[in-house]
């Protein structure tokens, strides 16, 4: 059980639906399309990819971390710490 | 002819590897992986994404929008407003 | 109290240097420095902001959501959503 | 003479009101403000920042690469090149 597992479904729709941007981006490289709608698509995927990232966040906290916090203190530290690590990561990517 | 025309084979050999992280997203997704290493391999297509996108506006102004330059400044100027547009959404997104 | 209160001066050390950097981009700006120059000097006083942003987050949700967690379940409910959405602010900012 | 040359006084208003809402940022930490609410007004600063950015870049391609274009192509690269950089920088932060 993760905190996501309740909307698996939901995940793997949205990141098949991303795996078809991305080959729709090979479709555009492949028949030279413009370069900027290319950029637009790129934009697209990146910000569908963010918040799949931000939804699971969400709930890591919201299940993993709250779990921790009422029955392991010093876990629930370090999950923070390493919840806190993979934020920078996403603001910085 | 496009600006990454020349390195076409390139660009889709990543495209084709970024596919490829996003179906191990699903896989990830499916088989109940850590969230935290979920947001690790989010944050890890991000970046290629971006990468893909930076490389294409390289070339974008190296070869479209100088071409313009030198031949109508009017085209120019419209491509610059363009790529300007393009450049604000990869930093929001 | 709150949750950053402990690092609190650390915290005003650290705004200070950038509303120094800050007044450094005017006078760059004044004086005409090199445009690539200045992106340089913005990134780095954004970087900062986001690295500000990031140590609040994490002792926001170490001290404030975590009490919220064993006091009171359906406060830290709406908590964690509304730090999710700040991360998305940053995100895509 | 700069890309921004004729903005200057504009881009100097902008920078100020970024360092009154750093220096903004400081009298919330002082007065123990509610993290979220820092949090806000850093995206805001953040985000007025980049724009700073944008609009820089935006012009230092319009005039600065444009000359070099029609006038030195091998500069022209060079400063192409930096530019990308400069972007990828921004992307980052």
């Amino acid at each position: 059980m993760r905190g996501y597992t309740m909307n698996k479904d939901d995940y793997l729709k949205r990141l098949r639906r991303i795996e078809g941007q991305v080959r729709g981006l090979q479709r555009m490289v492949d028949e030279d399309a413009y370069c900027i709608d290319i950029l637009t698509q790129v934009s697209s995927a990146t910000k569908a990819l963010e918040s799949v990232a931000l939804g699971l966040l969400d709930e890591h906290v919201r299940h993993c971390v709250r779990h921790a916090a009422t029955e392991d203190p010093a876990k629930a530290d370090a999950m923070i710490e390493e919840a806190t690590r993979a934020i920078e990561r996403l603001v910085r990517s």
